[in-house]
């Protein structure tokens, strides 16, 4: 498939420009970011981060799940990081539908109700700020420091949800 | 702190140089990347991906967990995209602990136990495969297409899981 031959090419490319450094698994900022998978995200120069600063945690909304509690506890505890940037973005498909609605159609397609929930929203500076409080209370973190935004996919704007 | 100012220096360069497009939600090439969230993976130079291109899901390790699930399964039904790439690395921080000894020491630190499972493992390829294995057996993605890689962070390889 036309994917596969792209990718390879590039790794190719990669490969034969690829720098080797002593550069170790700890971000060099110390810093985590959890954003949504939203293809439109430019993470890296939103936030003027190179390739080793970070850890980048990415799923479906930038939800503060467990799998993404499990990360952070990783990336502090293993790794050192020890602050926290979560990023909701405008027009997410988390806000364009309802969790019953998507079980629903799960369901009715497969015949098996997943054990998860979509984690649909409304409000990202809502959902956001939610998941802000949920991290200040986790008891595995070595550090709650965080901040939370929502990026403006209309504007390039990077809204903070807390005022 | 540190961090805070220059990322919201970036965002401002970044808002100021932004071309506003009609781009929607869905990843152009309709791929999705799950892997590592180690900060050395530089995923969109790697896969010569563009912004606006895929999905993009990180969580420590790229682990097909129930979140990863959940994020491929509304990355397929809700916004179209019909290939999965996973990649795995080499010198991974799952490598070195082990699920029981990291849960006893967070439980011994904090008095509480999570409720997941770390997910540590030894060898990326084999992990790899595992995870292409459930994904081809899932029930709520419309399209089980999907390869795995393991990046080598010391030469840059992009590395097939299946021969």
């Amino acid at each position: 498939m036309a994917f596969h031959e792209e990718a390879t090419e590039a790794a190719t490319r990669f490969r034969e420009t690829f720098v080797p450094s002593a550069m170790g698994p700890a971000p060099r900022r110390h810093v985590a970011v959890l954003a949504c998978m939203d293809a439109r995200l430019d993470l890296f120069r939103l936030l003027g981060l190179d390739v080793g600063d970070a850890h980048i945690l990415r799923n479906a909304g930038g939800l503060l799940t467990d799998d993404a509690v499990r990360s952070l506890v990783l990336s502090q505890r293993a790794l050192g990081t020890r602050h926290t940037v979560l990023i909701h973005h405008t027009d997410c498909g988390l806000q364009k539908i309802t969790d019953e609605s998507f079980l629903d159609e799960l369901e009715g397609a497969t015949g098996q109700r997943p054990p998860w929930v979509p984690g649909a929203f409304t409000d990202p500076f809502e959902d956001v700020r939610r998941a802000l409080a949920v991290l200040r209370s986790c008891p595995w973190l070595l550090s709650t420091s965080a901040e939370g935004f929502v990026f403006d996919v209309a504007t390039g704007e990077l809204l903070p949800a807390e005022a």
